[in-house]
């Protein structure tokens, strides 16, 4: 039998806290998962620092991955004989659902921002390149990888394929809602995905949903929306997050400087020199990411030092309220008193923004469109979500912007000078903004 | 006021999938929870390779340690006021709960086979040598870090104590049972525990449970039976740990034969003297060891090299049920077959065993001497819980041991010497063993 | 002890789905539930016709009325030694909680419309009337039951109180969302009780909210806009109920008109006299209703025998999107085209509406005037929820309407005359309305 | 298309907490569902008086028969192109699935003993005769109702379709355990039946277990083991039942010795005759009970008033362990002693007795012959349970039984010869029994 059609002897399953099971029966899938590339990504967490908020996250981008997988496979199994339906594109989107994010590292926002990386780029190139992954997708047939990184890309022209990965209600979106919910323990990220999948339709370019389903989806959108702000959002991950950048932008502006670390950062070096080659990028997992801050908590740089030190023993930055666009002056005078207090601003004072966008229809021509969600009515026409829901239509293009400022209370309170702290802690308290323990 | 019975301004709680919140109150519990060394525990897994048979088992001891601390905090909110229960002992009981796992190291089971270790020394050593738990603890009284090392280790006079964490129904346990069901996502490992904490009462020496619960004891016994078998001893997870302690026994080996690494083995060097200082073993975490690992794969010594590829990419030993004691024959010969295709049996050839006893009262003078679980009957007596129920009666004191025999079947497979390999596999299967897959 | 103080000897607990425990240390609550006006809630279903719809929905008020009380008990246990609350109104409290639904009779919603009965009215009579109830109240102290009765009225000025089981975010509602969830199955009406009642403080005349709960409280609101819609106005629920309506004013017609029933209906003509006693009122239970029903499908009347005949058997009438008020052109054809079709309009046609306002902010003057959630903002003053969370804003205050029409499809089927019976469905179908199927 | 063979437009699901949706295709079964003997079963509660201990246990046996028809269908959709199963069985065994419960009436037990009933019996005269039931399946092919009705009496030579509904791990206990844990809130119940359906295979004339899911299978067998001793044996059910059985004997005593009730007990009259008609048997729900029992508590007759005010009220009988075999005299002199103090012991006092048999396999010629449970182990070769399993080894074949008396407390405290009181309760508490509370 051809490889592409080959089926195991015996279906295999994964035990799976969130869908119960995984089923696998087809060889390619069951080959895919046991290349080093896809073993890899048990080394990296889902949600990056998100553990030091919520102690449950420590699951990884392995967890999340066998879950897209199955939700489409459920979705297929659906789909079957319906119009509009080509069975033949079952394999493509069984690998590309299953190998959606493995072109991330750990800590991906962080490492991209400051070394310039991303991790699509990677996804495509671990298909594309000379990797175990590769050699089972071309064993399937000749330019097949290809096809599995053109929908991962979205520039397959299969638009219905390319819908069940990566659209405003995808098996991606599905599964980390509510793997990242089961983890965390939050009572958020619940939705009937059951009755979800009982009602989507394959239509010409894009999966869309029964009318009757509407309020399944709109509780969807809700899940969406609290985890955003209760979880991916939430100030303390974002903390870490801040030190963790501050930590990868300090090691490299070291290495600039020709600075001389007791150990040689062999591993990072090709990322200071933002020319990474696939081989490096798949070394770097999240233990390897540990093992030197651990390492840099005896480097003689004692910003580099002191920032591995609150990382691996969550010393966290404290909060405020704080918008920089509407507090210009004060976010100057704060640099200015943060150096005089010998608290290097540049490592130790930041502002991070979150927004999210919870649900948006296709509006043309702006930057990132996004596909709607169409309702397919009784009578059959489609008609966009929003124009359908009041809940959605409230909501709708509401976007929320939240900017908190970051510093460490403890030098702060460390500070002799007393007019100078008072100062400070004027300028965090006074505008209202007021500190909130973890 | 005293350090001792300061609370915190606010309550603190920890989102916890299995408890829903996990309580904080005293500021010495919040300050243990912030120490570097209780912080460690976030890169220890609890429940070691498990994640490669059940990828949802990813959760770390800094999870399970919160978990066993919240269980004895609820107990001791029962046991308020309650005759033999001294409200006194309250702290010393939170602070053995939290930090009764705080000398596990990585891969404890394997680690202390090969590097002849003892994890309940090193929380020892944690708790009395010069460390930041040290510190919070003598601030609570000078002496108090030895009374909670004392209750750890079961030497404590305080026995009542001590049975929160160390008994046939402690804390430990449940907590444990619950989590690990809860992680890997299997049905067993639940039974009603806040039944049980509503029956448990204080006695002299021990915890007693009313009657009146006994059916939810049972069927804590009964998760207890279920989660060994079905979880903690599943055949892959054993030959992912066999594979391991290859590892760790190549290494020190060659480290013994003066081999010359291509990266000093910095962090091992300790370990394979067996001479490993506080400060070095509190280094030593998961993420230290996959680095190595890794590292490892390319070291010119093949057996090192294979080994950690097959631990990293999971490419793991088959196995078949397999008795030496009954089986010396085919064991010796196997041995030599080994050798004569030239897979060195003393890496690639195992047989590991195991047992457990769900539940056994106490019998003087055995080695280890358990702890019955005695039930307070209507009157007022007590009685041994097996006298009881006829569900314990019947599996009591019944040892069940497992054998299998683990190999590396790609390397069989791959033997040119048909004659060789034929024998081989009639030894493998002709035993009635049956190569039961993954 | 005084009555009112008295414990029991060991606490009691209910085993229950939904909150687990429902516990009872007070011999006042625990000889409320034993009397026979309490154990009468045991037979009136919570939920009345929607078991017809959702089938695990046959659970009682009874049910439900515990669920409150154990609600109202762990908000007062996290409320001692806080500042705004008076411990001595615990008892009062717990009363109040435990019979708010006292004057519940079965079917409420469609014998109050077609008998003139106010079940508020009822609960007033049964609390202050010559019954069990009250004299477990009076033991309490001389007028405690009158004292229960106005915080149930909403006229006690212990506002406080009132509000905890009578208000935009009560004990009340926060049970029933949840149970209605749990025996329904669906997936809608979770939320974080736990959270919520965490941060649940006392204030002056109400209970306020913790800034700090608003995402577990805009969780809440969306709960309760989900089972509004998809199970509280199910239009299957909504058409048992048309047809029981029917039933009720049949029966009570053929009262007025002389007709002489098969068997005399003692029990409902006090009812269809609109003179109802107390004793008559505690009788009439859900399986007094079915025994009737069942009589009454023997009826020689055809349209009772008929409708008796539809509920029992759950023959019910299809529905169509119909809204009169746009509409009455169409209705009154409609209505004379039935009784040309010989389908006596008054009994088998009928629009029935649902309205829900989620969530409104206090209006003065407004006829049913609303209580805002009010959160308190870490500096200490009071915000209306809706000011403070986009989510509610958007839906604040947004009444939504569903108007539909009921008939029975078989009967119009039947209809010999085609012209008739064609025309009748162009108007059920050709104003955009799509009969859908149950 | 043929009947049998037609499918609905859409399929139809019913929200089920417990399997999450019940899936109907076939209009088959969507008409049986329609019709009144099977809608019947929604006023016939599957626990009988359990509600009385467990208040959640409210749920109907139309709610379990859905349940044990939607196991069946998921058990034959992995059953499709097996070895041994005919797919034209299909249809045969979701009807016998769906309809097994059929002939059940209200309190069946106690029915059946007081009047010489055998539901089982009733299953047969409705599938058989005049009733909408047998319309339907008649209209699937003459003669189908038979081969139905043969397969829920296990007459049937298909025995692989009667193993399903009827054999010790069969869809009827499955649904069951799992559905009355769900409403009781029991904690036990459980068990991953998923993975149970998952490994069930047909074989030539029963259903085999594959051996890897045996410890699903234990975890069954403890279920049953719990949910029979915590739930369905609960003492104050029994007690329920106790009081149930004595209404019935007084009512059918009072009856035959020509009492002239107030109210003609015409639903009864049969029932007393011990002649019941089809038509009379379908008429008796449990609001039909409910009604009478309310109208007897004014009956002139103390005995029968005072029971049912007793069942009404949930006033139930206390109990103390007994055994009246080894208690011959005790038991002698209480009934004497309770005919002094004027309380009737015929109707006052009674000994119920509980066994239960948690697993056993085939000993030939038994009064009650049960099919074993088989393992298909890995060569293929099918292996009884308890031979593999040292659990279910263990506890099979374990009677146990469980001796109560029951007796009315309140009366006897209110007796007022104070010696023969005094003398009652000696032999009561005496006897190493202990009064338990509810």
């Amino acid at each position: 039998m051809a490889y592409k059609n080959e089926k195991l002897h015996e279906e295999k399953v994964f035990k799976d806290p969130v869908h119960r099971y995984v089923h696998v029966r087809d060889r390619v899938i069951w080959d895919l998962i046991a290349t080093s590339e896809f073993q890899r990504l048990r080394r990296i967490r889902q949600l990056g620092t998100t553990y030091l908020t919520f102690h449950g996250a420590e699951h990884s981008r392995f967890n999340h991955s066998l879950g897209v997988y199955e939700i489409v496979r459920r979705i297929l199994f659906n789909f079957q004989d319906r119009p509009h339906w080509d069975e033949s594109d079952r394999l493509l989107s069984l690998c590309a659902a299953l190998l959606h994010d493995l072109g991330h590292g750990p800590f991906s926002h962080s490492f991209e921002k400051i070394f310039n990386l991303d991790h699509e780029v990677f996804t495509q190139r671990i298909l594309t390149g000379n990797t175990e992954i590769n050699k089972v997708l071309e064993r399937v047939e000749p330019g097949f990888s290809q096809k599995v990184a053109d929908v991962i890309a979205k520039t397959s022209e299969k638009k219905l394929v390319v819908s069940l990965i990566s659209s405003q209600i995808d098996a991606d979106r599905m599964d980390y809602l509510q793997r990242d919910a089961y983890y965390t323990g939050v009572s958020y990220g619940h939705f009937d995905m059951e009755r979800i999948l009982r009602v989507m339709r394959p239509m010409d370019d894009q999966v869309a949903i029964k009318q009757s389903g509407m309020h399944a989806v709109e509780d969807y959108i809700m899940s969406r929306y609290q985890m955003y702000w209760q979880v991916y959002f939430h100030p303390v991950t974002r903390s870490a997050e801040v030190i963790l950048t501050k930590i990868l932008h300090r090691a490299k502006e070291l290495y600039g400087k020709g600075y001389s670390f007791k150990l040689k950062p062999l591993h990072f070096i090709s990322f200071f020199k933002e020319d990474v080659s696939l081989e490096d990028y798949l070394k770097l997992d999240e233990s390897i990411v540990y093992y030197y801050f651990q390492l840099w908590q005896e480097e003689s740089d004692e910003i580099l030092a002191d920032l591995c030190e609150r990382f691996m023993n969550r010393r966290l930055f404290k909060y405020v309220e704080f918008n920089p666009h509407l507090q210009i002056r004060e976010w100057m005078e704060l640099h200015k008193l943060f150096q005089q207090a010998g608290i290097e601003p540049n490592y130790y004072l930041e502002v991070d923004s979150s927004s999210d966008l919870p649900y948006d229809f296709y509006r043309p021509g702006e930057e990132e469109e996004r596909l709607p969600i169409n309702l397919i009515m009784p009578g059959g026409e489609l008609k966009e979500l929003s124009r359908n829901s009041d809940i959605v239509e409230a909501i709708s293009g509401k976007k929320r912007t939240d900017h908190k400022l970051y510093y460490p209370d403890d030098l702060l309170e460390a500070c002799t000078d007393k007019e100078l702290k008072k100062r400070i802690y004027e300028i965090l308290h006074g505008q209202g903004g007021h500190v909130r323990a973890e």
